[in-house]
């Protein structure tokens, strides 16, 4: 394995093989599986798990890391092509990604939406425009529309607690104060329909995901026997739902246009799960999030803090699931 | 050993036991004896001391760690419990420090003291928030009231340098241009007193130790065999003194109130200990300061670049007590 | 070896000793070569390829790193002496270098000139008040006036390359928006003198190397068998060149000005090497550069996009040239 940079880029056995490695390293520790192995990250955003996770589990496998965090102790890198650069950015992608690339056996770079042009992010054009510059293996750990990582470890929570394959899976947008990107739900949407779920995304009027990420998760449901379906209406979609996964995420009639999303979100401070929106759901529903969530604002506490909620366990298979990857790209298929 | 928070949670005895590895781990190396474990250390405060003691402990045993420093390349995090998060922090502790935690075998903390409400720094409410929420090893980093890193390593510079069980401690207030946290003259002032040494608190009127502290102090050397005393009169307090240990501290009088403060500082610039300060004591009394000290202001260079300064090997010593402590959380007792 | 400070503290003889034992370990790893050691960085100012080569260098060998960045999650640090530190500054250097010094098996430090005394720069005054504090292996990362592990690497690429150990190599002055330090071009022209080359120094008016710099080499060159040049004729500086090594630095007539030295720059920008520049060099002339390197101000894309640029390599030798230090500070000659 070259690359970890979305789900789709594998077969569902693939997937499958990965997950079955990461429970193996999770029950088997191999604390020398990596020894004299690096691993570079770099953060052209902030991160916690991530950053965390991967030290951690690189770590845990025998290897080490080094973290480049550019424009803090780090010089600004500029990403656009062709331009004549005389403003902050001292040093160009084009020398930087591929100068950290030699100095390690495999690279993970996080770099989030512009969130100025869909199209453009939808293109993944800064994410891949570093992605080909780079002749190593390399790890998407959070990109424009993207964030496999995430997908792969929610997938294995979803296995640990026996979630039916074929079970309900509702992604629901809920408030955050201002647009975040797309990423998280784009990977979650299309996990959850390779996965072989019934997917069902719950939105305002005005959060519609994208139609090319809603073609590619029916195209990987067809394929997994799921289904995705889209609607505004909240009681429909949770009726009988097996996972409520709540995400934030920016208007996308208005992509880009901070005033107008703003006009639009304005009204929807009550998209905030609570303990009733469990009613109609099956009994053993479970609320998933990525993390970070604001309290109150996104998810209340009433409903982190009870029985329902599995985000700690999300996170922690973070480290799990990343280790197989790690394993995967720097020792093959053993 | 599951927590290391506070010397008071531990019997005269298992300390002289922790200082008794310290210096079997300084003369006999044991660099495999923490191969595959992992330390998250997580800073809410700048550190240049504990930053690298920490990780140079862990790698001189086999082991690894990661650093997060919120807000910092990662998101703030929130430590207000119930509040609806719609400010700045992105993540609340209940969830990135679990989260955390889960990615390591111990995790060392640092969350200075507010500073606004003495009673709730007395009571650790910020860190005992974050602490119970821990399921693994925990090391106390510098809390509102308390720095047993620094303490411990105090207590072994003691011992190196010879310095009487019974002797006399004279932990001074000096200036410093605003107020600081009362962590470090808290642990020291029990340290001292757990030693069974007889302790003097040198500061001038309005700077008092809270009560608390002085009682908890009391308490210790009548354990040890020591003394707990305080005074505002420098010749008494110098005269005979083994140790001059200076600390700069906020005024408790007004604690919170940064112009009524200001105000009480304002005549107290002569608190900078120079050589003078050593007419009356033991002839070899030493001068400690746990680092970092404003040169001139808090000491001046001729005594800091003198033969009775130990700040370094105080320092030194911070890389030595923590690896005990680390060795025992992770290893248990051997 | 205690020290690498600077190229010039060595025989030509050690050197190439050195650039050997880079070579060796290059073709053979020694994973467990410093396993237990551990080196130490200190960036006051900002690094990419220095804070992760390093890292990966050592990761590469065996041992570990831990880096310091002072004001940045870390209390700022004074310089000066004999000053009262009621400023900016927690801590000075006089503690805290000696401090992180006895926690490592040997010290990295990055400190650049301050830019306004040319005199205290040329002498090393910042960088050399840190050195002598050090009583463990020290690297200079980068100082007023120098950069050994940038000149190391980029004569280990010209052996890699085969350019010619008397070729003409041409150190140009190139376009930046602002003044910038004359370390790197100190430390390169000394070094391609050392190597024995036909050295050119090509810039402008008013940007002449200071005569101690000139004077440093030209008595390398007649150890080596070496010639040093100056002029601001572009034409006559390309002639025949093997390298064109493209550098941005300050205006040293005005040092320190930096209204007077934006003047002086504002017609230059057509410093800017293009592949127009090699039109009467060797055929095979390279492109170097210590990076980071701003597009389309400094160098072209189409050279830095183009066959003759050998930036990525200078970069990858930065790795394989600093394990070489590290392995003889901490192995000795082995």
């Amino acid at each position: 394995m070259k690359r970890f940079l979305d789900l789709a880029h594998f077969e569902r056995d693939e997937v499958l093989s990965l997950l079955e490695l990461a429970r193996r390293l999770e029950n088997h520790p191999e604390p020398h599986a990596l020894t004299g192995k690096i691993l570079g990250l770099v953060f052209f955003n902030p991160s916690l798990r991530t950053l965390a996770s991967f030290q951690a589990g690189m770590a845990r496998l025998g290897g080490t890391s080094f973290v480049i965090t550019p424009g803090q102790g780090t010089w600004q890198l500029e990403t656009r092509l062709g331009v004549k650069m005389d403003g902050a950015a001292a040093e160009h992608v084009r020398e930087g990604i591929p100068v950290l690339a030699s100095y390690c056996d495999a690279l993970g770079i996080r770099a989030f939406a512009d969130g100025r042009d869909l199209q453009a992010d939808l293109a993944e054009t800064n994410f891949n425009a570093m992605a080909e510059l780079v002749d190593k293996p390399l790890i998407n750990l959070e990109s424009a529309m993207n964030h496999p990582c995430q997908a792969l470890a929610d997938w294995k929570t979803m296995d640990d607690l026996g979630v039916p394959r074929h079970g309900k899976f509702v992604l629901s947008w809920v408030y955050h104060p201002r647009a975040l990107p797309l990423a998280v739900p784009a990977a979650t949407v299309h996990m959850a329909a390779m996965r072989g779920m019934q997917v069902t995304v719950l939105r305002p009027e005005g959060f519609e995901l994208p139609p090319q990420v809603m073609e590619k998760a029916r195209r990987a449901a067809a394929l997994a026997g799921g289904t995705v379906h889209e609607t505004s209406d909240r009681d429909e979609a949770l009726e009988g739902a097996h996972i409520v996964y709540a995400k934030e995420w920016g208007a996308t009639v208005c992509y880009g246009d901070a005033e107008a999303d703003a006009e639009l979100r304005r009204g929807l401070t009550h998209w905030c799960v609570r303990n009733d929106w469990f009613t109609r759901t099956a009994a053993d529903c479970r609320l998933m999030h990525c993390l970070p969530v604001r309290r109150n604002t996104a998810v209340a506490d009433e409903v982190l803090d009870g029985p329902r909620s599995v985000v700690l366990r999300e996170a922690h298979n973070r480290l799990i699931v990343q280790m197989a990857v790690l394993y995967r790209m720097l020792r093959g298929v053993q």
